[in-house]
């Protein structure tokens, strides 16, 4: 079977996507391509105004149409309480709980001395800024328990408590509904740490 | 969290993609907002062009750029072995072993009754006709292992066996490298009726 060159360049795009592997890219590939032309024009114009209309929120960099976004613009949100999360999917999660109330602040990434990420490549100084302003009582360190994520947060308390706030980590331990059986040692062990009198 | 409209409808447009669920669509999209314009263009651009140049073969019904396709025109290919299968990226996994040198036929789908889907939904007639036409000594029918497939097997067989041809199915039975204790029993009881002299 010859390669169609179009074909390929459509498969290797489609793998740039994030969670996207060779194999999901050729069956996302062949679907666009027998997809009725109205189905495919959907996708396109549909990223095109998402592109035009979103922007990044000038205060949380969170994804926003109108600057501020509606979490920083929102006078009941409890702005004592500030969340740092990694990306802005990781503050959607954070909503979806329906338990915080505060608001956010999208670092866009975390620090990663050996890809050469260092605290200049996030949105640190802001944060800093944010907090020097004013009002905040409690940093909640929202990266992903992981070692870029932990070493972000290591960085984040030292310059963060100077500043008089509390700096807060998620609570470490098993998920629920999982079973102890299948849990790795390390989330035991934190899980074990962590444990609290009933 | 006030939801974005223009990122809604993004979100929307990529669940429609065949195995992207919800989660993935967010992270999808995220990804397509943050990516540097290069990167958002580079993929529309691949869909539009691939869109653009490639079409159906009218004898198989693969992806092709030229019609006949490259499988179809290329005298080197046993035109007495023809495989059946449900969707043309089926066929590019069959191709993928290397070890099928016969020529396909794209059904562009499985019969499905309760969704309406009978025989003339589906590219049976012109696989009907290329068999007549002579030349075809087996056909091997590679749809699905499920109840759809099956049938679908079923009903090529009945209109296949009285034009003189052999009709095949693929071997059901472990995969390999797969482990006794995690076979499902249908997967090991179609292995064991499929057993073979060592």
């Amino acid at each position: 079977m010859t390669p169609l060159p179009s074909f390929e360049r459509l498969v290797t795009a489609l793998e740039r996507l994030p969670g996207i592997g060779p194999k999901s890219a050729r069956r996302i590939a062949h679907w666009l391509l027998a997809a009725p032309a109205g189905e495919e024009k959907m996708l396109s114009e549909a990223l095109a105004e998402a592109r035009a209309r979103t922007r990044r929120c000038s205060i949380c960099h969170m994804l926003t149409e109108a600057d501020p976004c509606a979490v920083c613009s929102e006078p009941s949100r409890d702005s004592r309480l500030l969340a740092v999360v990694e990306e802005a999917p990781d503050a959607e999660v954070l909503e979806r709980t329906h338990e915080f109330r505060g608001r956010y602040h999208v670092l866009d990434g975390a620090l990663a001395p050996l890809k050469g990420i260092g605290p200049d490549d996030l949105n640190v100084e802001d944060l800093l800024e944010r907090v020097k302003a004013g009002g905040v009582e409690e940093v909640l360190v929202a990266t992903n328990p992981n070692v870029e994520g932990e070493a972000t947060a290591l960085y984040l308390a030292r310059r963060l408590k100077p500043l008089g706030v509390r700096v807060t980590r998620l609570a470490l331990g098993l998920p629920v509904g999982a079973a102890l059986e299948f849990a790795d040692e390390v989330t035991l062990s934190r899980s074990l740490a962590g444990r609290r009198e009933m």
